[in-house]
């Protein structure tokens, strides 16, 4: 990993080590370069909450699944044709693996793999220690104060970009950061891509919708960095989602092929909503999301073995009077740890939680679940966080607001994953000397020559005394974050793009475009 | 603590344990006793996040505070002779420890003790795997959305100790909830700790502004109690406050003492603001911390062996641009991990973090910041986690609503403490077998038998879809907050207490009273 870091040339070092808060201060007006890590490289463990004998049990259960039940794969003949070839049992469409078989397949997954960005400044290292936080996906709708609840369009999709863009706390563009509901459905894929592409130099994530549109994608990446680049480089990501309980459909499986046979990565994620999808109890839920995900990841290695891959995981519980999921609850946090300590035993990267809640409004609701669920993903050991900022309604809606709010929770987290340093600077036992029993440490020496880097710095809390906060008018945070995303759209520049290449992909698109009539299904 | 938790006839059970959900929904309707668990017994371990190596470093920079710099007592001089005796050197009101002193001197404290309720359902088991949450404590001010921020009265006090009291998730009355300001200083203790035994049969803690004030408490509970259980048995506690950085003075020592005296459990808590009581780097803060709360635990030992007494913590950062404080930020939840590991080594009961935020509103600010500070205390592994409901204001004010929000997030920590509970219907096998690829577990049997324990349920988080909850009236958390708190102190019944107890209790306080001018400061 040192190594990895070395070789793209990047500081991931903690904020501490780097220049001073004014500096940071006076950068952060200037844009996101002076306080922007690439990534985070954690530095305090993962919260490893069951025992060695619990977690053996979930495995075997896990192997019991997939041996005894199995997965389906519906309507993508060569994924049967491989499974044969592997040696598990197939029948009809039905796929039983024998004990051991896909965790032997799995042996050929990276560990660890760098998805490279446009900047190379940006390109990100996932896997081991590494955090990469990555905005919502998926959204029909977008909220805002002003407007409310609505369809989302291109140019929200484009915002959602640039607010990205434009924070210090992304590490990365996301993918369907709203559904863009006034671009045709089969065109869609081609200006999100070209979203992510020209308003973003981050890494990003392709279409999964059709194996056509995951390849579409990963085309336009060929356009920005060579085709031989692609071949040995993850420079794309698809986020591919069984369709629990263990069925695989051939959308996804197709996709997910598409991603593996490109050399980019794949990211498997089961979604199971407990008492729908999943059993109602926790351990079934996890020994179920274990077999799901073993399968989807070690398909990508019989499609090429070596390809990227990310172990996925979307547990959710459910309100069993009305049916509704429920998220931010402490069971899908809690099961999380448990996920967490799973995919270190198959040592692959993962992908774990996000900032989820229920509440229609970036109010008190939202931001408890948000925080549980967002920290969960943190402490869970989720290298890849997907679904970072954004999210209110039940994933069902992007909010303007909830965005700005997740993203600044996002910076905290950059300090709470340094963790709590130790040696003589940190130690102070030169200020204790120097002021004593009932003295003061404002002005110590040592409070000098470490305030500037001392302390998380919130944009978005409001902490001034109540009087002056009630003479400014009692603002709450949601009409901060409003006020907030406004000024940084109005801000954002786009990076810079080699005309050529921009040139290229609108070609590209065109001719896709041209090509197709408009499909709204 | 099996045999605390036998002898005391409780039942701590994690609740899908115990009764199905509808029944508990049933007894909710029908008050707390239902859902109510005297107190927590975690089933996840701590979030240890520091090495052994830096552990022992931040140890030996405490002896070296204690030894080179040293504590000073101020105006209490049996202090100073209990050190003297104890082998410490004492200079004027200096006092410097050997290395390894008060170490020695702890021994003699328990690692678990019981506090009493006047309800023996309700006493709780504090040390060990248990976790007690109480209310917030100390605000001048009180809130809520109908009349906004106001010194607190004692109407006021009596509120909060009777949300307390209706609520199943907090297992302790607190203390000084608000304070009472429309009742004179030097009185405004015997109306308080009335109004915890009259209004709530749970434990509570006593007043420490003075000694006469703390034994005034203490000697409330004999009337409650008895002397000579008071004199075995630890029914009240007092939460005295260092005046860091390395000072004790006399009020608090005095009142450490009377509590110790009694055989009642002091809580020795710094307050430790980094950059002005304490460095601006965290390690060094922990280690004064350490340092201050050696001092203050050993006390106690010194003035009664084997008097309970509770390791606390209070890390807070600053803003430095403004020089205000700053609550609920990553640098004292991660801070209070490292506590935690501390105190454990010293094997003494914990108090460490609570629910804070700088928030002027019961908003996505104030529940972002205070789930970052409540989720820190429970990984920290606290046993007694004051301060778990009501703060907004950076603690200068109890809000109602607050407190509401706050308790319903303490119901969700009951479960995610439970953790993952791993056993043959836990893992679910017979329901994978049921239902099968593609099938749906809202039927199945498995799901027929777990639902009705399955997954916590909010009481003011709203799950219904957007346009139900729009249809509904678009109502924000903090507006369903105000509702709630409303009803449950509309419908709140007083606990059942011996008329001669109670008509004891008024006339000590009628002597007490009329034995004072009222004095206002």
């Amino acid at each position: 990993m040192e190594q990895m870091r070395a070789e793209l040339g990047q500081d991931t070092e903690p904020r501490r080590e780097r220049a001073g808060r004014m500096a940071r201060r006076e950068k952060r007006a200037h844009g996101p370069s002076g306080l922007h890590r690439p990534y985070i490289v954690r530095n305090i463990p993962t919260y490893d909450i069951l025992s060695e004998e619990n977690l053996v049990r979930i495995e075997a259960t896990a192997d019991r699944i997939l041996e005894e039940i199995g997965i389906q794969f519906r309507g993508d003949p060569p994924v049967l044709d491989y499974w044969r070839r592997a040696g598990a049992k197939v029948e009809d469409e039905l796929v039983k693996f024998p004990k051991g078989l896909l965790r032997q397949i799995l042996k050929t997954a990276p560990a660890e793999f760098v998805q490279h960005a446009r900047n190379p400044a940006n390109s990100v290292v996932i896997g081991g220690k590494n955090v990469v936080f990555s905005p919502a996906y998926g959204s029909p709708f977008v909220m805002d104060l002003d407007r409310g609840r609505r369809y989302g369009t291109i140019d929200d999709f484009e915002n959602f970009v640039k607010l990205a863009q434009s924070s210090p706390w992304m590490h990365h563009s996301g993918g369907t950061v709203c559904e863009p509901v006034d671009v045709p459905v089969n065109k869609r894929h081609l200006d999100m891509v070209y979203a992510h592409i020209r308003y973003s130099d981050r890494a990003f994530l392709g279409s999964v919708t059709a194996e056509s549109r995951a390849e579409d994608s990963i085309d336009m990446t060929r356009i920005v960095f060579g085709e031989e680049f692609v071949d040995r480089n993850c420079v794309i990501m698809g986020n591919v989602n069984v369709n629990s309980p263990l069925v695989w459909d051939a959308t996804m499986t197709t996709a997910l092929r598409a991603y593996a046979r490109a050399n980019q990565a794949a990211v498997i994620v089961p979604f199971i909503l407990g008492g729908a999808m999943g059993p109602v109890t926790n351990a079934g839920a996890i020994a179920q999301s274990l077999a799901e995900t073993m399968a989807g990841c070690a398909l990508t290695q019989l499609e090429r073995p070596g390809a990227p891959v990310i172990f996925g995981n979307f547990l959710s519980s459910m309100s069993l009077r009305s049916g509704s999921p429920t998220f931010g609850t402490p069971e899908p946090a809690i099961g999380s740890m448990v996920v967490g300590q799973l995919a270190r035993r198959l040592n692959l990267p993962l992908r774990c939680s996000g900032n989820f809640t229920t509440s229609k409004l970036p109010d008190a609701h939202a931001m408890n679940e948000g925080t549980v669920s967002m920290l969960a993903a943190v402490h869970c050991g989720a290298n890849f966080v997907l679904h970072s900022a954004g999210f209110l309604d039940g994933l069902l809606s992007m909010s303007y607001e909830k965005f700005v709010l997740d993203d600044d929770f996002c910076g905290s987290l950059h300090t709470y994953l340094d963790g709590v340093k130790v040696d003589d600077n940190e130690l102070a036992l030169d200020a204790f000397q120097e002021v004593g029993p009932g003295g003061h440490f404002f002005g110590c020496q040592h409070t000098l020559k470490n305030y500037e880097t001392a302390f998380w710095d919130s944009a978005v809390a409001d902490n001034e005394p109540f009087e002056k906060w009630e003479a400014a008018g009692s603002v709450d945070a949601a009409t901060r974050a409003n006020k907030r995303w406004k000024k940084t759209l109005a801000e954002y520049e786009a990076p810079p793009i080699d005309p050529g290449i921009d040139e290229a992909l609108r070609d590209f698109i065109a001719r896709k475009k041209a090509a197709m009539d408009d499909a709204w299904y």
